[in-house]
């Protein structure tokens, strides 16, 4: 049973640009913003409150959390590695923020310097503030699908984790595949065991497409009944320092293929594909959507000769 | 429940090749068949026996055919458009050859200048003379998901034709998304209509990827009991005037995403790869599949820093 209803959390701005070599300007953000605020898209994550000289392409969040385009329906996130982060954010007037770890120690370690003891004790005091300010807080749990550096992550090890999230009191749990290589029987089987502790109103899937498998890990996600997704627009992110290295998941792919199958996301895929066009202008390389290319690119049909 | 082995059916030497701008000569075609012969890969379509000055990549398919190399377990094909493609097919060597035709009468009137009629009228003569003469017949019938020209097609339609094809003799019917914009939902319509009808083992699935949703369309094909899919080294075949024109499904997607869920194909990826990467030097162009560009450009881990 399809969900009628799909919500896109749209993560270009922050997961995007941060593996993005480009660091565009507040001004260049905020045009990308614009456009994907005016395509229907309600929940936009808009930058990372980590120290400045950690992720260059994200230093001036501050800045435009204050200059962010509020348009009504359009609800900004962003992540806070720490208490300095929380205190940043809610400072910058944002109400949704995002708290992050891995479900693998080697992971949790190298991106955060923190084993995942230490992660969820850090977080309990933050949780427990952002809460206090009526702030809805998000935790992504990285790695659920694999890990680069120990390889396959036990599925009950991150339904331990996320439980923990949950009871800090995490709002929302966004389970990633940090590196893009679910596959669909995977994907069933790590829904199987969360889903009867965890609702689907308050799972995400943030899947990365590493190996093109996302849009099929989706479907399974939907007929579990999820209903969450984060995207990237135009699949931004793919590292151009690293071929190898893919985005999530394209918005328009995603949104695409949900309009053809009747599922309803409140997104206009026409704005969608003039915002993935801004994106490609704004990082200076052909972005991997392949909706989006498609569209850019649509070959006269005229041209088909004994084709299958 | 999910077929144990799943029979590959690769198009990329004669779908893939056909819609790349480089005419290959047939030393470099060999090379790509002897390294795709070389995987595991059960069955290759090796060229089409259309008019020479039709479809210029593919004007030496005779030459190719005499010259093939000859592996066991290695089954090759080729498209044959009329009775002139099969005496050639036949005195090349060939021991399988498929007709082909669309669901769409605009498409097959422009793609064989035919209608729909007339195609299979045509088939009758040459599908019968195959069989005779002890060869493998395959149909493929094209615009299944949609068509350039006049959009929806009914799945109605596409059924009574593809009765037709089998009722002349047609060993294996490969249905296929000519356009590449299938989504999950029309295609387990389309096989809940054609199943009752028509054997799983009998049915292959042809899929372009032009919108993305290819692996995930597999996906409902495979739980529906489909095991016979078409796919193309690298997913070769988008076209390089026109960049929103993309190729079939790519051979390492499908087989690594297969592989990930413990359904067998025969095939060994790393070999597929290095035969992906051949493809990729003789086109001159990076090839969209996403399994070969993640296998030729792994990104090293430890670059990873806040990522979710």
């Amino acid at each position: 049973m399809l969900p009628g209803r799909v919500s896109i959390y749209e993560v270009g701005p922050r997961d995007g640009l941060q593996n993005e070599r480009v660091n565009l300007s507040v001004d260049a953000k905020l045009r990308l913003l614009e456009a994907l605020a005016g395509t229907g898209l309600s929940r936009i994550e808009l930058g990372s409150f980590v120290r400045p000289d950690w992720i260059p392409q994200l230093a001036d969040t501050d800045e435009l959390a204050r200059r962010l385009p509020r348009k009504p329906g359009v609800r900004y996130s962003a992540l806070v590695p720490n208490r300095t982060g929380l205190t940043r954010a809610i400072a910058a007037g944002v109400r949704e923020v995002a708290v992050f770890m891995s479900s693998s120690e080697t992971h949790n370690q190298k991106n955060t310097n923190k084993s995942v003891a230490e992660s969820l004790e850090q977080f309990a005091g933050i949780v427990a503030s952002a809460k206090e300010q009526g702030l809805f807080v998000r935790g992504y749990l990285s790695t659920v699908w694999g890990c680069p550096y120990e390889g396959a992550v036990p599925p009950r090890r991150s339904l331990e984790i996320a439980r923990k999230l949950r009871d800090l009191g995490c709002d929302e749990i966004s389970l990633s595949d940090t590196i893009g290589v679910g596959n669909p029987r995977q994907t069933r089987e790590i829904l199987d065991l969360f889903l009867p502790e965890l609702p689907a109103a308050t799972l995400a899937l943030h899947l990365h497409d590493t190996h093109g498998t996302a849009l099929a890990n989706c479907l399974v996600a939907l007929e579990k009944g999820i209903s969450i997704f984060d995207t990237s627009i135009g699949g931004m992110g793919g590292c151009p320092y690293a071929p190898g290295a893919a985005g999530n998941l394209a918005t328009e792919d995603l949104v695409s293929m949900l309009a053809d199958m009747g599922i309803e996301t409140g997104i206009e895929l026409p704005k969608l594909i003039e915002a993935g066009a801004l994106a490609q202008e704004l990082v200076g390389h052909k972005l991997p959507g392949r909706r989006l290319q498609a569209a850019l690119g649509r070959r006269h049909p005229g041209e088909a000769l004994a084709v299958t």
